[in-house]
């Protein structure tokens, strides 16, 4: 029987590749999405149908009230989605957001037997976000076991960042060799009802400019297009 | 200015406990309580009374879906809230739960600038909650400065855990001292709508011998009393 595994989806680019890769490395995949008070359904349709498309055992969207928090660009309508990349950490920025997916992540993976959790945290281009870099993973990883009865009994957590180091041109060279259809994923922080992207904020800049380097035809479908 | 704090108020005993002593230490007092999908909401209702009681500058119930995630007798009605001590972690354990909240904690400490977050543990009681000892919470420690754009320009998180070593008895007779009126409270794993206790539950168990010991005249509601 496969090893399981945890993947974190939100349904955009980076989080569907970990998901090909996982699914690649022979996990058998339980994908994770979280309805967080995002501006949008967007990204979360766009987990349904990655999941779908990839065959997972299981896909979970769990609720949780981060927009009763704020103090972010995503979850607070108050603040405005920046057109212009920001210096230093850039107010999408979500208080502890990875720090809360991966508990729940943890809790879901002990339930189910898993050892291991994917998630999609890329520190090039989101070096703003100090919850992507590797020392806090690494931290993580060492709660986890701390945190539960399987580690207590023995397992031990591993959180899995296939992405980490590389550049989003590489991320959708190695996707679209394993089989990732970009078409179904959704990146844009204000992507309109029927999942098309705005074009001008950081995650849909990224996005372009790695389809772009990696010299392959870009699949988003932009507000105002098609 | 006084500092702000944010305090993990469930309604039971311990946490009404923790505020107090947050508050006697001069803290600007936050409470967070959580909608975790618990069999009742009577612990909800009391946290909002304690917090009113203890005059609170902010009280937020956040809703996080655990219940889909299940794994504990407290979230999942197809298991039963056993009436005798179990050997061992028990079932009415929630996978990765002090890992969850202490996240959320930590996102709106982030937000309102509170650099320490103060949680009810006891590692004596409950020396089976393997996210109820030191070690776990030095870890989680650790963790909050590298989650979070607060600790990357220099905030230094504590969790403060003022039971980890008191017994009930030492717990109560602390809160009493502080003025915490343990009528408001309720520790219940299966209290009714009311908010009346079932006696038989580790909870009570627990609850029931701290009041004994401490000589102190049990103000709990017991289910089938007056």
């Amino acid at each position: 029987m496969s090893r399981k595994a945890v993947i974190l989806l939100s349904g955009g680019l980076d989080s569907a590749t970990v998901l090909a890769i996982a699914r690649q490395q022979g996990y058998d995949c339980y994908a994770l999405s979280m309805q967080y008070g995002q501006r949008h359904m967007a990204e979360l349709n766009a987990a349904r149908r990655v999941a779908e498309a990839m065959r997972v055992s299981g896909h979970k969207v769990i609720r949780i009230g981060l927009e009763s928090i704020g103090g972010s660009a995503l979850t607070d309508d108050s603040i405005q989605v920046p057109e212009v990349m920001e210096e230093g950490i850039p107010v999408t920025y979500v208080p502890a957001r990875n720090t809360v997916f991966l508990s729940l992540a943890l809790g879901w993976a002990e339930v189910i037997g898993a050892d291991d959790i994917f998630i999609g945290v890329n520190a090039v281009d989101y070096s703003g976000y100090p919850d992507c870099r590797p020392e806090f993973i690494r931290a993580f990883e060492k709660l986890a076991s701390l945190a539960t009865k399987a580690g207590v009994e023995g397992s031990h957590f591993k959180i899995d960042t296939p992405l980490i180091n590389m550049s989003k041109a590489e991320i959708i060279r190695l996707g679209l060799g394993l089989g990732v259809d970009y078409s179904l994923t959704v990146s844009c922080y204000q992507a309109d009802e029927a999942g098309k992207a705005c074009g001008v904020c950081d995650s849909c800049r990224l996005r372009a400019r790695g389809f772009e380097e990696a010299g392959i035809s870009d699949p988003t479908l932009y507000a105002g297009t098609g």
